[in-house]
């Protein structure tokens, strides 16, 4: 798109822009506010489809009626490792907002400890909540089913989420490591945007309502999208099903879309953070392994291949220092929000 | 092979030859004990690999000096929600049977927990860990590093181990879902068969030397391996390395191959197992959730798909019913390390 096809914002007009449309369609402050922050992230570092974009998704999903606007998250200190906060249907940035310094206090005392995010809706990715406990010093692992659009390796019909595993590893002097990827072959909206431009979509993303395999985006969204990896990945999505579905007592992916009948609403259910301190295991010597640590890192990048979140961190570079650009539809149809 | 060229043996049997061959090499008793728990298991699972055959890499090891005989494993109570076992240099068998009960007691106490095996040989699959894990009620994760065998994606030389993944998680009146994968395209022994059987191996699997891609099954062992599912494995794998290695102040698989410096034994390292009590989240509904899972499962196997291990439950019974079948040349390789 040329230039003169893109609005120049800075971030703080990102966050005025957000917090507009979200408080225009009955968000309360607190949740404004944090929801905000995630969509900035986004931006910020280059998301096309987790920036400002997904304001759009979040005032769909607002006007299906299903999200509470403003319910408090309730922390409940369940075991002296676990903690779990009922965000009441709400979208789940306040509850784990709220819900962090538990975890990261949990953590240091304990060496591991875990979060459980109950009722909440998810509409964003989870990197920005792995920096946030990896900023407390800590090794941090989340995952979150969604709707039921999956099928298994060998199977013909949706059974999983797009079931998103992500990672996150303190690096001293750096930006973090860190890997978020969905158990899908790709994300749900990829093959939404292959079907929009009426291109074929790969081998290997999709088969069709009879489980048989397509290149046909519309047949796929019909049918069923694949994991990555065969197999394994399908294995690791059932394990995401099984530690943040019914270990924490929240939906599957196949409950979730149950639950939301047609009304096309953002996943509903839980959300499991894991957080481990380094000191835990290593005492004293933490700060030396973590240091060694960076001879993985140096090992990947040293022969040429990239870390999984150099791309984000370098569009976050550009965007702290220059801002952010918007397509002009996009930001057309933002603003068609505030009406 | 026709019938007539396998030797029945009954799983006593089996544990008997693993013994004799254990302590002609030199083990400890305890060590021998421990050992030949994880050789019968896989025997009787009818995993080839990971049965009788292994008692021979397992020999080749011993035969190396760099696996210690008689090591007492030591246990170390680090945090709350953490034990350190200091192997010593010898089995991981043997110092995780001495953490496990420890492990459970603190995932029982805090909802949590986490075991570090340290400075440890390994040669056995996860699967019989994490199924003892479980065996306690328990949710398990399991994964260690292995030797530098494998390039990261978009690299061209060995970085990762084959880095396995495994979990487990407990089915009321049924075996556990165990998936236990490693993080590779496929095992490395894989590939050794087909170098060994002339065969060409297929694309994805491996590089050569110059970082091109081979069918070559010698070229590739001779290049690097390459991860399963593109960047999404090769971040697994990424993880693997980070958290049962220097989180735990161990070895990478880096620094695993080169403590071997061609010695040819097998991987030196640690492993971490975090295990999580259903009833830490659920409290007096754990039971209920618990079950709620089996829906999971009954979409799996109901549109024809495969659970992980249904194919090695499927031996297990076979076995325990009928005891096993050893190949005859393998059989008499076995009675040579007798003599």
């Amino acid at each position: 798109m040329p230039v003169s096809d893109m609005v120049a914002m800075t971030l703080d007009e990102v966050a005025a822009l957000s917090r507009a449309i979200l408080t225009r369609h009955g968000l309360s402050p607190d949740h404004v506010e944090a929801v905000t922050a995630t969509v900035v992230a986004g931006e910020r570092d280059e998301c096309a489809s987790h920036g400002v974009y997904r304001l759009l998704v979040c005032v769909n999903t607002l006007r299906t009626g299903k999200v509470s606007m403003d319910a408090a998250p309730v922390i409940h200190d369940v075991a002296p490792a676990l903690v779990r906060v009922d965000a009441g249907g709400a979208f789940a940035q306040l509850a784990f907002e709220r819900g962090l310094p538990v975890l990261a206090a949990k953590a240091k005392a304990n060496g591991i400890a875990a979060m459980a995010l109950n009722r909440c809706v998810h509409f964003a990715a989870l990197w920005p909540e792995v920096e946030a406990v990896v900023a407390h010093g800590l090794v941090a692992l989340a995952t979150t089913p969604s709707h039921a659009w999956v099928a298994p390796a060998g199977g013909v019909k949706p059974l999983f989420g797009t079931n998103p595993i992500a990672f996150g590893w303190p690096r001293p002097g750096a930006y973090p490591y860190v890997f978020d990827f969905a158990t899908s072959a790709v994300a749900r909206g990829e093959i939404e945007l292959h079907r929009r431009a009426g291109k074929p979509i790969p081998e290997g993303w999709g088969i069709d309502a009879d489980g048989q395999p397509t290149t046909d985006a519309a047949a796929a969204l019909g049918g069923a999208m694949l994991t990555f990896g065969g197999h394994k990945g399908s294995a690791l999505s059932t394990m995401v099903e099984l530690i943040a579905g019914p270990l924490i007592g929240d939906m599957t992916s196949a409950e979730s879309i149950a639950f939301d009948d047609g009304a096309g609403s953002s996943p509903y259910g839980g959300e499991l953070i894991v957080a481990i301190d380094p000191a835990g295991f290593l005492g004293a010597q933490a700060a030396e392994h973590i240091a060694r640590a960076e001879a993985v890192f140096d090992g990947i990048t040293g022969q040429g291949a990239r870390l999984p979140s150099q791309r984000r961190y370098e569009g976050r570079a550009r965007s702290l220092a220059n801002g952010v650009r918007v397509p002009r539809p996009l930001y057309d149809d933002l603003q068609r929000l505030l009406d």
